[in-house]
């Protein structure tokens, strides 16, 4: 499996996933492809050096494929030179003893129970209208809110990524409630708008193993379809005139936080400051415990383009002090 | 009238409608009331002097008033110093040979027959789905799209505003078409585009004499109101699945060109570039026109905030040269 | 007391302390005091008309004064005039059965108990360089720590305020930690961060009732007060050469999380992303709420400053749900 | 011709010029080149790999070649590898029935008969002054004003491009002057603004084909130069004391809209933000369109530098349609 | 003299020049006249409560008058209140032992023998090109250069004010050229860029004595006025195409060193980078130490808009210490 | 030597020190090495193609290696292409007739005299604080304070680089006085804070021929290190009541002008503006000259990113004109 190779590995083998392929013409003319590979335990970079046609036709994103290599390390990070390939089609799965879930990193928490918990919960609030669009949306795809990732690449880029992100919103909102009870805070706004504020999402992504954006999430953005989900839900649930629907639009539609980070308002509701934030944090500790995990202790990650191009410095390492 | 007072014109009477009442307290403690009038001819600033709360109670935005008054000029602007006020109830305007049409500024243009203009030309289209999404949308608010302001101070601030602004655009994307016909441009994407990108101030302002927003423009903003429009009409129409339904929610999202400006997604179809241009400009022209025909001719008007507090040099009347 | 007024009372009799003292001038050339008024309910703003030589002599900044005045309520804000006032030296303190703790307002949370709570959690700690540098640095400041205000009037701009925002940091930290249990966190160097990242605000503010910086605060500013004091206090305590001095004093130095805010190095530890995120969000809460309180249900605040200008929405009263 | 090729034709020859050479160092450590081909028909990129010394002698910006080489297709971009070469000189031009015209693309417009209508139209105008001052300025810079670019790359980069550009904005004022004929703006202004407003452009390309600017160009500016050539022409004219001189000489200078675009005075004058407005839409249309063409129906062009970096979706193909 | 006046001098007679009139309406209806009194000791602001159109009439910018007044501290600034005025016309001067010269406040230089000083020191270089242009110009505008001041508000505003600021410069320059002995300086275009980088002020300022600008200078602005004196001087000299000409003109184009500060093109010789930098400090220091000349020893400026609205620590007299 | 190979040096033989290593991989597979090379007269870039793991482990950063090599011209760069090469280790230096210090580029000062000098006119200055806390500190790192670089690359990155800045500093501030003598500006000040600004170097630089910075520097920054220097050596001197070793903290703390280049304050006394205004101009004019040095007369310098990516035109050499 990926996570188990390292840089003492001279020669592996490997069964792995191709996330997405990338066509490159190398300085002497010759083409080669990039493959970014993918299993349940991990990424790796491939490249294939002088690729032929036939490559270029059969190492498709998506493909199953064994692979002979040889690692190498560039600028600190673990690179395979592909020697030999097959591809596998899904007939072949059962003669190699593999199944495609063996091939998506998944987010490393229960999300069926979590989801439950979650329906549970919010079927427990008291905002009968936060309540009914709130689990009448995710419900309406909930395949979708439980596997798809989070985004391409900024954060939690995993099946279950956007459930994972989405419940610890929540977990984190319910966590803080007691530090500022002295507040006026609808705190049921806070978690509806939590567990929706990214739902979204489930159009704009192209699928659960998605390494791209659909055309519609391109051309309107998670936050403006999310908005016309609850404006649509509220119809259909006669709605419309509710104020309180209004409010569940705003925090999503504030959840950047700032115009210039794609919110059309800004927040003018307390719960909408409340859920950008802990939105934004949330992102962040993901990433940067994401990159700290790719470098060894005491050495600094690579530059870091959603924390603007800073390093971090692993510096700590929970597994030794536990 | 409003626009026959000068600075010569000693003491006044005059029958006005209060577009906005502001009560201010004097450095000397006591407190006066600021009086934003306007009649079909103009708006002009009135003060009330030491005012009482029984002054407070009648003088509200949205009363006509008769008044008796001094004229003033206050950095290069007019202003009365009202003496005394009567107020005109509804029974009374007959009394007075007024009605409440006479207390707004208007559009300058016929917004009756250039409503049925622009609706004829809507239909002439080809394209079916921007064309019936169009229609139908203008024609479920047609009496707020033709009498609603486009905006509060900004621009187009009339009776008819949001009308003659996107009026405006239309007739502006379709002079410039012929110069752009080497271009890949789905022109009746822009008029379309054209015609609704404002539609939400429907919803966001207030009416026809609004001076505010309603609580839910100030929480959606005009441009996620008029993407649900569009979504919910789709869906009423059964084509939510068309792919040219995102194509005019993608113009109305981009419409402010940049995050920054509200816009949740920048544009990315050339016909959104074109709308936000002629938009910009549209906007810009009124504003400094307007404000241009506050000073004379070689003065230089007050600094204008929506063109980063630029002042403008009034060096042409058209007038003059006709 | 304050809280008790409002539009309704016309005229009041009240003891309060003057805040800030305001000399303006009228502009009918006459001199007027503005005085910020505050008691252990709240703050109001008095102003007195017309003011001699020997009123700015004797209401100053600092004063405890008894006024008879009238009540105004200017841009939704309630003013008081003043009619009279005679001012209440401490030698008539008795007499007027009142002392000087009453006229301030104080941290809703009991201050004693919940330092000796947090000196405690930080005693329970396991990194004795952390733990030391920390509590020696709160117990050299301990009466500053527990009384100064957290800013002049940006946030917790009340007796206590520092201690009260640097504990809801702890409490805020310590809830999420379950939610982030998965990610490399040294969640001891977040809490000592969170104790101390605004430390330096014992020397920056000018004492407990503090309406003004001192010159030292505004020379250095309290992110480098703080951060001399660790180095410091590491000095003493011949931690000079270890590492994790450092790290305490990057958490302090980063807490603003970006230099245009402040901060002379930007997050480079994960801790420095938790602590500055949970700073900005605890100062926004009580800045936000506070005003949210100051209008009534159904109508927004003015313009918050450290919120870009925005206004919030009171949708919610906290206590009319409870 | 370029426009012929396409990934399916393997084997290709083809003549064509030199517009830019640039030598690179591949990976292995030998040299190549990146050869920027044009003809008539449009623009392609070829390489050289191992490249000699004679090579780069021969392979001079500006040559004409004749290769024989092979496709490829790189990032959605044709590629041509080079396999043998043949400089073209002067002399044998006639032997291979070419001549130099045919290796510059042209701006789709016939520029000499735009021009005698741009200078009849220009003639028809009232204002001596505005008049007199273009044409005396067009006139003295005929051929470089009829035949350069309008840029390097950004847009317009045809031979001809910076007339069609400084026509297309003429047109597009005189198309959507009906629309504000309710404004004060001096169209006679606008008219000859556009004409002028990249005029400095003569001095600052280096020449009808050019991939560079000249020094001047670099330490001037177009606009510094364009302003010095209505200064200098009105001495020449003896108008150096009218007044619609500085109007003229306002508008070029405010042509780029903002100081941040290299504009040393921003619009104070409504004709020069009616310019600056169509030059930023004129140049955006060429750009976008340039780019959506180089990409089939329903792909996304690459990043577009002038564009912030956005990509556009080609959606529409208007030869489809007519 | 006005330098005379404090907060103990109740009453003051004096005599001054009105740079500047303002009308204003005070809250109570009535009007007021701010009043900008200089005389060669200094400034101070004086007010006229209630003010009369005769008033009005006669107490205009550029009058020479005489008042009687009581002084005044706001915010920690001097003003006078008007109780009884007189106009000195200017048959009455020898009247009043007065001339127009006792009224305006000058650089703290002698003009004139710099002046010769800096032209002899032009006139000692060694390259004629730039030796040439620079003298014409400023003889062609000697009296101009030798009175004007060199900003209406935010430095050297002050008869000579220009020369002073500019010769500053010169002095500058010429001091560190010492320490930059290493590097490749053309000393010779920094000594005249120096003197030739704000010369435009001569046409932009309007005057002396002023306290506006011109709308030639609003349309063109200072650095574009110095461009074309180059430029027509050079054809006057038949040097308009030496390229020494082009060199003076990018000093004086990049001498606010970036676009968003008024610059067309930014610095791409190191000769611009030493002007704009010795520019900015030259003005920032005068415009820090005239205010901290306004605040005792231990105090803090006012806000100072060109350092962004920072305030200064007055921490040091130079008198002292002498 | 490094500085007289050039283009026509085809073949040649060189000893020189790795400044830094790069591992690289080619687009075809293979490794190579970047080597950045110095030696007392320059520093230019080689590299060793198809390079084995023999190759990394001995061509490491600081090793002194000769080598036999091919000249090639890259973008205007010369590099070198690595044949073959030889580590000498230290023991065979003698053999080579070399020493280490003929292996680094220095200041083109005498720093040890200069060091006198400088310590001599501290020394000689009245105010005790100042000159007290400012030679123990460079006293305590004399060493570091005399060798160390200025930075890894932005400016003065040689052997002495941060002595030549800061006593370029102190000179530049010296010779401007005479010009700043109308202002109240402590010139004590000033020059103790030329010397001390950037003192936190001494930590923050990995050493004098340093190629990084140390996770110390990365954590706190130069700008906290030296203000804790002052703040814990007045402790040791006990000063740290001393009103002026505020000042000198401040305009250590304020020396890079803005909060956004890093000062947690900025100035707010005179003296930190001119600093800071000398250290940005004596930045800029070392690196834009050490840009114009590599290229020829005529030529335009490569972009340079402090100068926000603007090249520079070399356009004067100071050696022909002498």
């Amino acid at each position: 499996m990926i996570n188990q190779i390292n840089a003492e590995s001279k020669l592996v083998t490997l069964i792995a996933r191709i996330e997405k392929t990338i066509l490159s013409t190398g300085n002497n003319g010759s083409n080669y492809l990039i493959l970014n590979l993918v299993d349940m335990s991990g990424r790796v970079e491939a490249r294939l050096w002088n690729s032929t046609e036939k490559d270029v036709e059969e190492l498709k994103t998506g493909s199953i494929i064994k692979i002979e290599a040889a690692t190498n390390v560039y600028r600190q990070q673990l690179q395979l030179k592909v020697n030999s390939y097959e591809v596998i089609n899904e007939e072949e799965f059962e003669k190699h003893s593999i199944n495609i879930e063996m091939f998506s990193i998944s987010a490393p928490i229960n999300v069926d129970s979590n989801f439950e918990k979650l329906v549970e919960f919010i079927n427990s609030l008291e905002n009968e209208v936060y309540k009914k669009i709130t689990l009448e949306i995710i419900k309406s795809y909930e395949s979708e809110f439980k596997t798809f990732p989070a985004a391409v690449s900024i954060h939690h880029n995993v099946v279950g990524g956007l459930f994972w992100h989405s419940y610890s919103l929540l977990m984190g909102a319910k966590s803080i409630k007691e530090v500022y009870k002295y507040a006026n805070v609808d705190w049921e706004l806070v978690y509806c708008g939590a567990v929706l504020h990214d739902i979204g999402k489930v159009i704009e992504m192209a699928g659960k193993n998605a390494a791209e954006y659909t055309d519609e999430g391109r051309l309107l953005g998670h936050i403006s379809i999310g908005n016309t989900f609850v404006s649509n839900k509220a119809i259909e649930l006669n709605l419309q005139d509710n104020r309180d629907v209004l409010k569940l639009q705003h925090v999503i539609l504030s959840s950047h936080g700032k115009n210039e980070y794609g919110s059309p308002v800004e927040p003018s509701l307390i719960e909408g400051v409340i859920i950008s934030s802990l939105d934004a944090l949330d992102a962040r500790i993901y990433k940067i415990n994401d990159e700290l995990e790719k470098v060894e202790k005491g050495a600094w990650t690579g530059r870091i383009l959603s924390e603007d191009g800073r390093s971090y410095l692993n510096h700590y390492n929970k597994k030794e002090t536990k």
